[in-house]
């Protein structure tokens, strides 16, 4: 149990209580998570600081191994279904009062906690979010490994790449590499090829790649369960003038956002920073995305880089930074680096990975 | 598009619309489904019959190519967040009235449009579940090629299966053949080893086989999206005379349920059956789940075979029947096979692969 981060969590607590179903937010506070069915289970924390959990009998015997003593486990069986669930929360005090959910709550069993006990049901998700959104120095150090995994992939995928393998092989092999180290665990990451790359978030993985193609590699891995997420987009076998131009903008809006990134520095200003280097072409629109997220225990968490973020960067956020120009239906370039404002309040860009225009041309020779 | 299973939704939805967020019961209605990020996305189908997809702009290209012109597609961009999306909707006239909600939908997003739109959320999935619980002759065929495959691999995982492999490591080898087979994915299944077997759910697959164990092997494909689902469980070298009596005990009880799985049965009778047996030894009480569940497009959905399920099976449901007997910390036992009341309202057992005790010894030959 993570006690200074649950404290921490009532502390700003507007709720009577919060619900956290199995996930990454379950696993930040408690160091496990158990798999989430369609019977419900969460971790109630409430407003005093007490907390149980709640789950079906099916889980007791996984829960209790791995949370010992750390608080009573409540348990309802199948044959009793939901109305157990109301007698248990009754009993626990939860009714009649306001409840903020976690993000991988499930509407079909929390609507009917709500309609039976009263509850008023609240998003709990960003206050979840800016429990752990400045990372303490332990958490930078795990983040800056995690990078510097990720990034240890770039060049040997850049020696593996050739026409004939599809986007899934490509997966796979940076998969395998991530894997390969202690505590580290990736499902690989997107390999967008061709016109697929002008989707930002395409994910078919089936594509064949082809010489000609313009690829964008966006992977990362989970280590210790700090996560990376970092991109590079790269040639094959050839580059066009008008590719090089486009790769030399992308490349300088996302220098820019980076250097815009500094402590104290206002969240919309950082996104435009890109922008206004995209649009020396007119090509800003192409952005249809975000020019950033926070990322640490989940790959997407506060402060997410918008227009919108009306806030300050503080010491310990971490975040990327990735603009990108998209051309539905011919091609697409997205250059990203995860950066964080460290324990000195400097702007640290944990993914060191080459970053200059890369054509892939090995497998001529 | 299924326009039948839409307009059977429509004739029972007693909300003024219903959202279906990206999942298998997207997939089940159009035949396509995108990943789901935290960025809103979803199909509303009107209580009119009238239906619209609203999603961010990174999806726009993907849900075009499959959806075509199916309906309209309204976007929203990184920038303009839910503001925009609100915007949408009110312009589509989902403002002020109730609103189901399917098993995916994520509290983060509809609780804000809730409150933002003045929409009374319902729980959308038993009747996303009921739409689809009778299955056509059609399905009925692709469930029974499903389990075909899942059948397929029993002998040969017996042949493979010895002391020094992970459960995980078997696991993957049921992928692997499961994969095998055009328009089939597996991702494996649970392999439940020694005392892990006395927990019916346990998922950790990392436990090395070793002599003398009961195994627990549960497992199933999706074929052409109608998943099949199976257990067996076997002994690894030798078998004690309990563990052969409490065999016989269990594979009574599922035959016993199977039996009582009859066009017109009541359920929660279904359930009693196999409980009745169990009890000849008082063991009943080990059985802490329910006896069966529903199964078609997801691997959970209605009927689910409990004593709380007040209704009558009908010619086209499917289910599985795996009663089992679970002593923690010792071993357990579970016997899994998919049934449906067939086109001509037979019992139609779909599982055909051996449930006769198997020792486990090629390995000493």
């Amino acid at each position: 149990m993570r006690e200074d981060y649950v404290k921490r969590l009532v502390d700003m607590m507007e709720t009577d209580a919060m619900l956290i179903s199995p996930g990454e937010e379950l696993l930040f506070f408690t160091g496990f998570t158990p798999m989430q069915c369609e019977r419900f289970q969460a971790l109630f924390v409430k407003k005093d600081g007490t907390m149980f959990y709640l789950a079906n009998i099916l889980y007791e015997g996984e829960l209790q191994a791995a949370y010992g003593d750390a608080f009573p486990i409540y348990v309802w069986h199948d044959n009793e279904g939901l109305p157990k669930v109301y007698e248990i929360l009754k009993a626990q005090g939860v009714e009649n009062c306001s409840l903020a959910v976690n993000s991988t709550a499930q509407c079909f069993n929390v609507f009917h906690i709500a309609d039976n006990l009263n509850i008023k049901l609240v998003d709990g998700k960003p206050l979840l979010e800016e429990v752990r959104i400045r990372k303490s120095h332990d958490e930078l150090d795990r983040m800056r490994r995690s990078a510097e995994i990720a990034d240890s992939v770039f060049d040997r995928v850049c020696e593996f790449i050739r026409p004939g393998l599809t986007e899934g092989e490509v997966s796979r092999f940076m998969a395998e590499i991530m894997n390969s180290y202690p505590d580290s665990h990736s499902r690989g990451g997107m390999v967008i090829s061709g016109p697929n790359s002008g989707y930002p978030h395409y994910m078919g993985n089936s594509r064949v790649i082809e010489e000609g193609d313009c690829i964008v590699l966006d992977y990362g891995t989970s280590y210790t369960g700090m996560r990376s997420d970092m991109s590079r987009t790269v040639f094959v076998g050839s580059v066009t003038d008008e590719q090089r131009e486009i790769y030399d903008l992308v490349d300088r809006a996302q220098l820019a956002a980076q250097a815009a990134a500094v402590e104290g520095a206002w969240i919309p200003d950082i996104d435009k920073a890109a922008r206004t280097v995209l649009d020396e072409k007119g090509l800003a629109y192409t952005l249809v995305n975000r020019v950033g997220h926070g990322i640490g225990y989940s790959v997407h968490e506060g402060p997410y880089i918008t227009q919108q973020t009306f806030r300050r960067l503080e010491r310990g956020m971490c975040f990327s930074i990735e603009p990108g120009v998209y051309l539905p239906g011919k091609w697409g370039m997205r250059i990203e680096n995860i950066v964080c404002i460290n324990e000195n309040g400097e702007t640290e860009v944990l993914n060191k990975a080459d970053r200059s225009l890369r054509v892939l041309d090995w497998y001529k020779k």
